[in-house]
């Protein structure tokens, strides 16, 4: 996956502006828009000059304001605009004179509402912009996070870069798949926002990341099939080299209507789409969390050398209902072997069924017991994979000892197993319903993907997810 | 559903116990097993004496305790046993010597654990209470949770009663079922784990839903077919009264062998209980998540005028992806008619697209035009139901004004519509990542519930959940 370069990918200078000009910020300081913008690359820190562009204000959050792109004194070679859209054309103008290079129109009211006075403004807009060079974000766009280069779209956003890249039709729907995934321990090299993708479409975005060696990973909501023929060639490059994850906006007509009023995106056949991803052998999924899961399971999961789960974990009742979904989702949960319930036996209080698998005893509950039955399912010659399930803030174990103490110590064993023995665990962390749980629960989850661990939120999602990696696998290694 | 009947079902004396008595009670305080129990009843208030059997302690939790069932002083009709597998057959002789009517074993160790002189054991023990008169519940079950008897089988079981019914195979999965239904408004007639099912089994539970007028709805977690006919007689007869919503553990094979191990349940064939559901009219689900989500549908959504969803709420490309998942669920999201567009571009700074449905301005985000936005939604003719989705601590709506007071005016907003306009008003309520947005949650969901509105916690399952609710009315109204 990606070999030692020294070329850079062709549109790498997109995600690595050295200064920023941002115009038709609010005087307001903070909201949505410009002046979300301002607030967002203040925040990770962006290191080179913003400039704000302002008709009339002195300054704004401490920057000085330039009354025209043209006044700004230092070269810019990004331009973010969040003006209407009647005032953009004469600020591609200044763009022009000033030498700018990528220009990132948060500004909708394009294309997208289905007005074609607006669509052809749009298309002029763009026209010129490319004739005279400079590339073009959007419009009705979030447009980048990069973490290594202090670029963000959103307040929140890190500046701890990762290996997963993004390309998104929907700003908002980057801003959560990027939001969703923080916690469990996804990070980012790029992730993009591109709205109507009047220039710069996703088969560009999906071109990069082919040649980007700090994106391992590539995700993508896409909601309408722009330049089809090279935005499939680009599928089935990207999909035969890097994990590529799909969601398709617009599968069904409503979804495809709304899609078309969103960014002005024709959504093309379902059947068409899912035919290429089939193809490319890239995964295609049908909602955020799906997305997101999956991108987990890919970046801490990596790699299951079979489908044999052990189930791990308190519950008789979610001890059947995990091994359903688990079958279910095309993985198995055999038998342990006698030898390997006969280990178990010496460790917990209970005999017989609950060390068959899925294993449900109360030795899980004291940290001994932990390791230990940890230990044995993991140098089962029959298992692959180790599926363990918890929550906080409920049941008996909440009410035993010092469940922090005790998560903390688990979430260490679980990173070591996986480490020591090769096979990778899986944690499902059920949702919290108290402040205390929901707390406990978010500081376990850190603990187990610092530790390396794919986490999911249900036992059924981390099923779902663990599914598609194996069927991933089996498609590209056969 | 129910009409005015004087006589009680004849299960009813189990609900209603008078006087407990528990064996096997630590003198731990706390935890699983007896001391639960008693933690459990005196939390929820049990108004009847609660005698403690125990063969050396003078008092535990401040309950005088007796060295065996025989030397309670009064009558005690209710019986919970919490002693060793072996110590059950005495249990037994004393309950008979007493009168006692009801007996629950929460003692496991029998035929789940593989054994055939276990499974001998338990059909003795089974074998002599019933021809004494005594009904058993369990072995290895959690019992009963009847909030109007202020019977409880786990702590933080809430007294305030409800019109849901729940009968399961597992304790964890009834508990799990009342912890994730409570929050959203969701409470119960009668709760029963009821384990192995050696005497009273889910068909007895089911018989006794069918003619309990406490219980609207009823859900059920069963691992395995027990008196096939009588059950299949049972889910018949229910499934055309009232709305019965159906999680089958052991629906693979692999969960079919968890589910043995677990209850000593032969799961019998998915293909033969979904017909059974599909003539029954019940409706099956695959996740506890799906089973709550469905008894949220039925008790708050309730009846759907007609599939045609107005989607609410901000975000583009969410909105994209509610239009799929309804439209995939068996929904419609139809453009609005020209009139009601011209209404809402009265009440909005957006005209066009975002007014089309799904709807996504920033009109939503005031108060004024959040109450015009969701009125004319409503009163639009071609609108049978709105769904409206949100989240706390993200976004910019986090970010203007005071987020908690505009929450509980928008959930005032929202329950006036549905109730004014006789249209189901349904909210999918984000997860929240950091604690202040957990708790506005959980706040917004309160008020959301408290005024009569189904909630979910992702858009995605809001969808499935009433995709499933319309295919019962069509099933059952025509």
């Amino acid at each position: 996956m990606g070999g030692i370069r020294t070329a850079k990918p062709e549109l790498d200078f997109v995600f690595h502006p050295q200064a920023i000009a941002i115009a038709g910020v609010s005087a307001k300081e903070q909201g949505f828009g410009g002046g979300g913008f301002v607030q967002s690359l203040q925040e990770i820190g962006f290191p080179g000059p913003i400039f704000l562009i302002h008709p009339t204000a002195r300054a704004i959050r401490g920057l000085k304001c330039y009354r025209s792109l043209r006044e700004v004194p230092d070269d810019v070679d990004y331009v973010i605009s969040s003006v209407p859209a009647r005032a953009v054309p004469q600020l591609v103008e200044d763009c022009i004179a000033k030498g700018v290079r990528v220009l990132h129109l948060f500004t909708a009211g394009f294309t997208e509402t289905g007005d074609e006075e607006r669509a052809a403004l749009e298309r002029a807009i763009v026209e010129r912009a490319k004739e005279a060079g400079i590339r073009v974000i959007g419009p009705n766009c979030m447009g980048l996070y990069v973490p290594a280069s202090r670029l963000a779209m959103m307040p929140g956003q890190p500046p701890e870069p990762g290996d997963v890249g993004m390309v998104s039709q929907s700003g908002m729907n980057a801003g959560e798949f990027v939001r969703y995934g923080l916690p469990r321990g996804l990070r980012f090299s790029k992730v993009v926002s591109f709205g109507n993708g009047s220039d710069l479409k996703a088969a560009d975005f999906l071109e990069y990341f082919l040649e980007d060696d700090e994106t391992r990973i590539v995700a993508a909501y896409l909601e309408g099939i722009q330049d089809g023929p090279r935005l499939a060639r680009a599928i089935r490059a990207l999909g035969a080299r890097k994990p590529l994850i799909l969601l398709k906006g617009g599968r069904t007509e409503a979804g495809s209507r709304a899609a078309h009023s969103h960014t002005a995106s024709l959504a093309g056949s379902l059947a068409v789409f899912d035919g290429l991803c089939k193809q490319a052998g890239a995964v295609r999924v049908d909602s955020m969390e799906e997305l997101v899961d999956s991108a987990v399971a890919f970046r801490f999961a990596r790699r299951l050398p079979g489908p044999r789960v052990a189930v791990v974990g308190a519950g008789g009742g979610a001890s059947v209902l995990a091994a359903d979904d688990l079958a279910a989702a095309g993985l198995e949960v055999p038998p342990l072997l006698p030898e390997t319930q006969a280990a178990l036996a010496k460790v917990t209080a209970e005999a017989g069924t609950s060390i068959r698998n899925p294993i449900d005893t109360t030795s899980l509950w004291e940290t001994e017991g932990f390791e230990a039955t940890l230990r044995i399912c993991a140098e089962a010659p029959n298992i692959d994979v180790i599926l363990y399930h918890t929550g906080f803030g409920m049941g008996p174990m909440s009410r035993f000892g010092d469940a922090r103490k005790r998560a903390a110590q688990q979430a260490e064993v679980l990173a070591q197993v996986q480490e020591r023995f090769g096979k990778p665990v899986v944690v499902a962390i059920r949702p919290s319903l108290n402040t205390e749980g929901f707390e406990q629960a978010n500081e376990f989850q850190e603990l187990c993907w610092r530790g390396g661990l794919a986490t999911f939120p249900t036992i059924t999602r981390a099923a779902q997810a663990l599914g598609r990696l194996l069927r991933w696998q089996r498609q590209h290694e056969s």
